[in-house]
């Protein structure tokens, strides 16, 4: 942040993603079997152990990629202290200048959207959050009326992206279902969501409605692409999920921009599980995955 | 529960509705401007005074209503305190002889929709939890599979409401979408919600799968019905969010059964707010809906 003006979503994390030298986010998905061994055995609980890796594992990360993406269902499964462990780990990764996208697919009605909003831009203090337009993309608008009220105090724009086109085979039956009309559900849902972005466009023109667009579907990239201009694709499934340099390609716009590609499972768990200084192992990890996309776009 | 082995969750709900004398269900929406003044001016932080509200709320409605359904995201909202006081209302309520629906809406992918069911199960101990269906059916299977494993230890039967027509206005823009295959996507995700249910039933003769279907859409109420005949119909909306006793009517089966209704504002806020012994008022609200409805299926 440059100034004393709050800054719009999308600058912030195109600010992030050009420091990072590529459009790179890496996914926290804390699980506490796939922990460094000295983890699993010298901690005082599980939400103790995942905290304390997830911090180490923002620490590894930063001045590499541009955001972090921590899962928030990681964290509630252990309920109250595993959502106490959550706040400290997106403080953390503030502190260190990533850009936090809270993974929580939220989703209710108005009223109910508004807590949901709370939760993510007051509680956790999150840049961005994930949410899910089953009910209708007009009951998101709560998550931008809170992120405004939440940048007017703290001068950090605030985003959503909402899921248009999941990774998992499975998300075909739902939103890759045909319309009479024409084109898909998730293409049906692509233009809710420019319409829910439209007059939100900031300097570098991305709206602060963005979307989850998966880089397993490669076949659909180019008709969600041109249903939302204005929207930074929010990309999970490189690497663990089955998504290649190839599939993300066709994700970013004419330009080489707007998307960012989230790596998770490749990049976290990239250490030898009975070694002791695991965070440099992490860290390189991210170094290559941030190598990679950074050349997917040229 | 009548002996040592475990209890469906379908034929659990069914016996406590029968022994309220009809399917009513409490939603614990606690929001911190609607309380009883005596609560927003004499506890130490609004996250008290919410949680003093669901507990005593919660005794008003025990022995009147058959099950309570507790709102996540009021809770969320202040962070992991709130998380906090929402486990204290599930186990007062548990307590109580309540069956507790946990209206969380959650849904992501498989492997992360293990550790929001571990939250739901596990954390909150929840008999049941509302599931959002936009990633596809096949996701919410491990919500199934952690039920199961609770169920094991606890005797207590687990299941899953999964959306798939609510009361708000903007769901028809995806929900009530035409498919070029005939039928709405709301009906193609209550097909997909009968072949999750399937083989799940229980003595009683409904799954353990059921299905949110508001009371605002009459229209596609009897198609879903048919769609799924297995399922208990969870049926937000009643009262102040438009639901009437005769669009109720339709989403009971032939049998008079099959749909737990739900009434949030409409009881949970029926009082003087300046009245300090608020509680008897929400008592005689519960009962005035619980004979609402127990008239309504006859």
């Amino acid at each position: 942040m440059t100034g004393g003006a709050a800054t719009h979503f999308a600058d912030r994390l195109i600010d992030a993603m050009d420091r990072a030298g590529a459009p790179t986010c890496v996914g926290v998905d804390p699980v506490f079997e796939k922990l460094p061994q000295v983890l699993q055995r010298h901690t005082s609980s599980k939400v103790h152990a995942i905290e304390r890796f997830s911090v180490d594992l923002v620490r590894a990360v930063a001045g590499v990629v541009a955001a972090v993406k921590p899962q928030s269902a990681c964290f509630e499964r252990y309920g109250s202290t595993g959502m106490l462990a959550l706040e400290r780990v997106c403080a953390e990764a503030r502190d260190l200048g990533l850009v936090v996208i809270l993974d929580a697919k939220r989703g209710d009605i108005g009223t109910t959207s508004e807590h949901y909003a709370a939760a993510a831009f007051e509680g956790y203090d999150a840049d961005a959050v994930t949410v899910s337009p089953y009910l209708g993309a007009e009951t998101l608008r709560p998550f931008l009326d809170t992120g405004e009220k939440t940048t007017g105090r703290t001068k950090r724009g605030r985003g959503v992206f909402v899921l248009v086109r999941t990774s998992n085979p499975d998300s075909d039956k739902v939103q890759g279902l045909t319309l009479r009309a024409g084109g898909s559900v998730a293409l049906r849902v692509a233009s809710l969501v420019a319409k829910l972005g439209e007059g939100r466009v900031g300097e570098r023109g991305y709206s602060d409605v963005g979307a989850v667009v998966a880089a397993t579907k490669p076949k659909d990239a180019a008709k969600l692409r041109e249903a939302m201009p204005e929207q930074l694709f929010l990309v999970p499934g490189y690497g663990a999920q089955g998504g290649t340099a190839e599939t993300v390609r066709e994700l970013f716009d004419a330009k080489g921009r707007g998307a960012i590609i989230t790596a998770s499972r490749s990049v976290i768990y990239a250490f030898n599980p009975k070694l002791g200084d695991w965070a440099p192992e992490v860290r390189a990890a991210a170094e290559r995955f941030n190598e990679e996309i950074a050349g997917v776009r040229k």
